[in-house]
């Protein structure tokens, strides 16, 4: 159903609030989920607000945290999020960063007791909107078993890169290590179609294209022991060196009864310290135009520089949006049961 | 044919050094390339030295360049590497590095008029040797089409990332962003066998398992769209930020007449200034032990971290080494046409 971005945004802030998150916190989980939602990522989107708000109402979610440099040296920071909601340690992140910038020509920040934060891109695209070239990571409960092996024991755990580039706007990599997401998997379940093959296996280690089938088993990394070590690696960001839990460690957020103490990255970079930014950014742009300039393959209509089809759908959803009939009726619920008044 | 370690290294040397290139450099170099054979990493190992004397020898690289830093910025370095050989410009990057972690938590370096310095796990793997977390990237010359592109525009562009595991000794991940490598696919045309789906397509963007058709074509990314966007990104933190040339600017070293201009990336942190290092090790050896403990699939003999193999074969190769008769043979041919005496 289409809906207006207002009215969602609206009521997904009442929703926060009346669950004890400040108007400026509320705010900024709202932001991050209703961008997600204009960019088509639905699965980070809307559907997360619920488990969020039923983790605020069970103490596994601290509605109002006290954010925290635990650790600062020079250019890298540990911060403790306090257990509140990732998109509000996040942004708090970015902010410490952002300050440490204004003296430092690069920082790091590895930050701990942090929580699901909706989409990295989210945050590496508002630190290039900044000048900045960014990485952002976060890990995530087991999903994925090692390459080899049969029980998920890794996150996806999402990584991106964004830069800015001129007139043509920012480039923003958003990726999970694995070659689809569970989320994913349930749509084609929904559907009743098979998934393609190479993305999961059963839970006895056999491919599998059965998304039933799949869902009890495993996913696959992107390039085989590649993703695996990516997937490894990001955590060991996020985590080994935050003091957070690894994703073997934890437990899905729609499901587990324990506190995430999920653990996130961020990497900037000041560009103009570096090289001259107009030059930069400039360069980023005629050289996007050269590959996108080049020879499409059959069946490929266009080639897209990565983050480039989800500004257009942010553009072409700047008023409305569509919401499926489920989510907007768990939306509708959380707003009665927390006695919203709603038009 | 099983040669001597010794004999291999000594010969190497001796090529590089009757070439121009002074002790010092010469061994780095042998080092690196020798490393690279007991790893057992054939591609980055001796059959690169002919191109590297080649281009020596037609004045495309320095044989005794002047490596500086142009540019020093808090915790950020712009190395100019004066177009020597890769390898001597990364040792020498790694020892700014190192004396810049003295006073700092973390550094970067972004490195331009570098050529190929074999793998890029062997410098990331150093720095895990010497206590810190590392990430090693480097852009290379055009073999791969941008995602539902067709020609050859962005190189594999490898990044490795390393840190220690206490007994368990390193992590290394090294990887390219795309599915092989071109001296892979010739591996294949050589034994005149197919190759695997989804690595490769031809000059008209079809998806190939011929080689020979490959050869002519393009390779395709990992992870579809998100292999294709790593490669962007690292051609970025290479080239962008140092002034290198961007793959797409770029030739192959085997073919180009021209100097390559090769960017590189460094990253390393010092990981006792964010969390107690010892405690860290330990629990990255845990860790392993209980991805290394977990059920395998079907078909699979054993889970591995990476870098887990390479380090084996390294010990197994440790005083002899299996070296093609082709290769042997061109090692032959060059000390002979250097004038070096060998056995």
């Amino acid at each position: 159903m289409n809906k207006k971005i207002s009215e969602i945004f609206e009521l997904t802030q009442k929703i926060l609030e009346a669950s004890g998150v400040n108007p400026k916190s509320a705010r900024e989980v709202t932001e991050s989920i209703v961008d997600a939602e204009k960019r088509g990522i639905e699965s980070h989107g809307l559907i997360r607000l619920k488990p969020y708000v039923d983790r605020i109402q069970g103490n596994l979610i601290n509605a109002e945290p006290n954010i925290k440099i635990v650790k600062d040296n020079s250019s890298i920071m540990v911060i403790d999020g306090d257990n509140g909601l990732g998109q509000v340690v996040a942004i708090q992140t970015l902010e410490y960063c952002f300050e440490k910038l204004q003296t430092n020509s690069t920082v790091m920040a590895t930050v701990r007791n942090s929580n699901h934060f909706g989409t990295a891109g989210y945050f590496s695209r508002i630190a290039a909107e900044n000048g900045f070239l960014a990485i952002v990571a976060s890990n995530a409960s087991p999903t994925m078993a090692p390459w080899g092996g049969v029980n998920p024991l890794l996150g996806t755990n999402p990584i991106a890169m964004s830069f800015p580039a001129n007139n043509f706007g920012d480039f923003t990599l958003d990726m999970a290590t694995s070659g689809t997401a569970k989320g994913k998997i349930r749509t084609y379940e929904r559907n009743g179609t098979d998934m393609p093959p190479g993305l999961a296996i059963d839970k006895d280690g056999y491919e599998t294209q059965d998304p039933k089938t799949a869902l009890n088993g495993s996913l696959l990394p992107i390039g085989q022991h590649k993703g695996y070590g990516l997937s490894m690696f990001i955590d060991v960001l996020c985590a080994g060196l935050s003091g957070a839990s690894l994703s073997s460690e934890t437990e899905s957020m729609f499901k587990s009864g324990n506190v995430a103490n999920t653990g996130q990255f961020f990497l900037l970079i000041k560009i103009e310290d570096v090289v001259d930014s107009e030059s930069f950014k400039d360069r980023m742009e005629s050289w996007f135009q050269l590959l996108k300039n080049s020879e499409e393959r059959p069946g490929f209509e266009e080639i897209l520089i990565p983050g480039e089809l989800e500004n257009r759908k942010k553009k072409e959803n700047s008023q409305m949006v569509n919401v499926s009939e489920t989510t907007y009726g768990e939306l509708q619920e959380m707003a009665m049961k927390l006695n919203i008044q709603t038009d």
